[in-house]
């Protein structure tokens, strides 16, 4: 990897900016070990400003902006990679996200990414995971979001299945329970609705099999204290107290009338569409106790952040799966990676790729470049590229994904156009330079095996790069001549000099 | 399969509208040994037709349309099923194909398929293995056409590897000597471009290996002709061979003079292409003697044929093969297609599907209706039309293809819009109804597993459907219930009624 990581990371921090509640933590690490030392949460309720049109509320913005003010001092001055912030269903759903995410990265100075929804599982399980007993019993969590359920089947601290649903207590409680009015009706609708939706997942699951359920969030939770605080049990969710918690809601009629001890008032108004999609979750996958936990979404993004910077990057994993999946050339790929990375380095003084933040991209998208092969052999750069953006791959957020699928995309034939490039922001130009590197590294590589090849001597500008071959080399080996001649006229399509000597 | 083919198939045809020429095969069916009867063949050069916006001229539609009609007498009266019709290369690149296609289908009466270049090399191999000793060694086998050419390294009748370039005599022609004259820079500069893109296979080729190497079309028979002409061999294309012709080629310094015994009139433009397309072979694949084969596209597409109707249909094989590759669940994917089948038979009477030409297609849709899932759960349709749209499926045609992700797409979720079905023309409301079938097989086996479900009577209309569920079972299982309510808002939208009672 790019070693420009050279940092202090005794301090990190995880930002959840979730559907319903926005979470801080803040830890050191200590040997290897995480101790938290901060906790933050406030309900923002995201979710709740998102109109049909799939749009962010200006005020549901600002809510989350002002939270997020009150959390920037406690990070202040953590260096770049010490701090993940992550955005999930809400964010996943908003057509505007980009303008919020913007300002969250000004506020916090930090990027903030936004993970899908299996990542979003993933995370939540290494979370739990470090709060039980490392027993070998295989587990099934569940994490009730405000906008997206998670639901997860693991091991120690290996999820075997991941998956997540458009089903949330925030959303639920929108759409079924508007006004507040609680009816047999209305709950009986939001419960057939999750279970029309669990009908995708429960097969799975079953097949899996499990010992042990586990509940995060706060729905679960609260749902949890309820039972017990009428005496019944020490926390866990049963089954019998379900039924008990229905018929009290029930009888309430309206949310605002909802009066159980252990629930507090910022609860009451989700409490009927969580219940109900608790419910459909133990009917549909026959769960008979589920106990909570306390570890979650950002205690996982905690412990992927920590196994970053001690080189167990889930990231690498999730790679040479593709690779191995797709049945990549590895011979080939390493060599385009080596090149890539020698390079970047040559042209650094000119171009600085490898201090920025996306140069880790080039070694990625060197790797898996051919992946689209498998699919066909026709247009496979495309092919390679769809299957980056939609693959579900553990530690990759949708934004690195996007931008890997760029590269590999813009690997032969045309380079990304400005269009696509405008998507990136700030990184376009970044992207763009990387992506040609990638394609000389590749071009060097062209007659694939062992054919010897001169080193190269690399001159880089603002808006061209020379290469000089050895004299004679050229003349010698007309096709390579050829073969960056007509390399050559893709680069000026981008307004950019690449001239071979 | 639908068992709708109940024909005489003593007679077999197979049209092969290739970039430079028209052929047609007709053959007797003997015992399951083909006998030819007929052969045709015009030189159409359809390829030279196309201008740089990728259109067809009005001039080159007619030169293929008249053509077929003198085709037309000889297979009038086969049966559906009897005759198939492939176009190749010019017609992948056509923009406006799909009027000549429909054009084609009304003088012959029968569907016209474009095939692609994988598609193309498959079939090639299946003629040229059939004219060639049965005997177990490694052959290459290579097809100059007017705008592609083939490669394929098989066993048998087995091809191992598949390759399409976009290399022909046909186009490089009008690219490099487009006002027929002939210098050795010119030639020079055709030799790289194809060297250029044999780099993207030949590494493949030199892996697997192979003992013979075999050339189909009429560029590489009319080179071996000159060259036995000129007293050096028996046909067959020798490297001391093509340097003699290039001489020769180079020294007329035009196409007019080009005076060479064995070269018919009609070959004379294309043959400098030809040529250095051919010697870029022998270099970059290190051929030293290729033999000539008279079995070419349109003997292929007969054996084809032939296997289909033997029930050795390689399309069973084709989906088999992508079921087990993306995992797909073959126990629900049987209970889909056993169910989409009898619903298919129920609503008969008035949708008349199963006599459908398209009737097929629903069968394969079930089986491979998830493949998308294996990529990721979200949108797990659009994955699973993107692959089935985009991979090298033997035995499928390009129609085909995207028919089958039409239904694969709309399988959840909404059904195939107006102007995604406008593209299919007349096939478009059976393709919506076999949608609509798939659909209710699928969501009759939405709890997957062997729950009881009940039999189904069904009565179908114009724009309706009507399925009875046993007295009281509905009530029973609100969750059905539910899901077939959600179903028939998705009709709705298509101006269907679905109703359930």
């Amino acid at each position: 990897m790019a070693d420009s990581h050279q940092n202090d990371f005794s301090l990190i921090a995880a930002i959840d900016l979730g559907s319903n509640s926005f979470h801080m933590v803040l830890a050191r690490v200590d040997q290897g070990e995480i101790r938290i030392l901060e906790r933050l949460g406030e309900k923002v309720q995201l979710a709740a400003g998102l109109d049909e049109n799939r749009m962010l509320s200006e005020e549901a913005m600002q809510r989350g902006l002002d939270c997020l003010r009150r959390f920037a001092q406690l990070i202040n001055g953590l260096p770049s990679g010490a701090v993940r912030i992550v955005g999930t269903n809400a964010l996943r759903e908003a057509r505007n996200r980009g303008q919020f995410i913007r300002q969250v990265q000004q506020i916090l100075g930090h990027r903030a990414e936004v993970v899908s929804g299996r990542e979003e599982a993933r995370l939540i399980y290494l979370g739990v995971s470090h709060t039980l007993a490392d027993d070998s019993g295989r587990r099934l969590v569940a994490d009730i979001g405000g906008g997206s359920t998670e639901f997860i089947v693991g091991e120690r601290f290996e999820s075997l299945l991941r998956e997540s649903l458009n089903v949330g207590c925030v959303s639920f409680s929108r759409h079924f329970f508007a006004d507040g009015k609680i009816t047999a009706a209305r709950y009986s609708q939001a419960y057939t609705a999750a279970r029309l939706e669990l009908m995708n997942i429960e097969k799975a699951i079953h097949r899996l099999g499990w010992t042990e359920a586990v509940g995060a969030s706060g729905t679960i939770r609260t749902i949890g204290q309820c039972i017990q605080a009428a005496g019944k049990g020490q926390g866990e969710v049963t089954r019998e107290g379900l039924q008990w918690l229905k018929r009290k809601v029930l009888k309430a009629t309206h949310v605002e009338k909802l009066d159980i001890q252990g629930l507090k008032a910022d609860r009451q108004p989700i409490l009927p569409a969580g219940l109900a999609i608790l419910e459909a979750m133990f009917d549909a996958l026959g769960i008979e106790s589920m106990a909570h936990s306390e570890g979650a979404l950002r205690e996982g993004v905690l412990y992927d952040l920590l196994g970053r910077q001690q080189h167990e990057d889930v990231r690498e994993r999730t790679l040479s799966a593709l690779m191995e999946r797709y049945h990549v050339d590895m011979e080939q790929a390493a060599r385009v990676e080596a090149k890539a990375q020698r390079l970047m380095h040559k042209v650094d003084e000119q171009w600085h790729l490898s201090v920025s933040k996306q140069a880790d991209l080039l070694i990625w998208a060197a790797r898996v470049h051919e992946v689209g092969l498998d699919i066909a052999h026709h247009q496979f750069h495309k092919h390679g590229a769809y299957l980056i953006e939609h693959s579900d791959l553990p530690g990759f957020s949708r934004q690195d994904q996007q931008a890997l699928a760029l590269l590999v995309r813009g690997h032969r034939r045309n380079l990304p156009n400005a269009e696509r490039l405008s998507e990136f922001g700030d990184d376009a130009g970044t992207l763009l330079r990387l992506c040609m590197i990638l394609r000389l590294a590749i071009l060097y590589h062209h007659i694939r095996g062992n054919q010897d090849m001169p080193e190269l001597a690399v001159e880089a500008g603002q808006d061209y790069l020379i290469l000089h071959f050895p004299e004679g080399w050229l003349e010698a080996n007309p096709l390579t001549q050829a073969d960056f001649d007509q390399e050559a006229l893709y680069w000026a399509k981008a307004s950019y000099r690449l001239t071979v000597r």
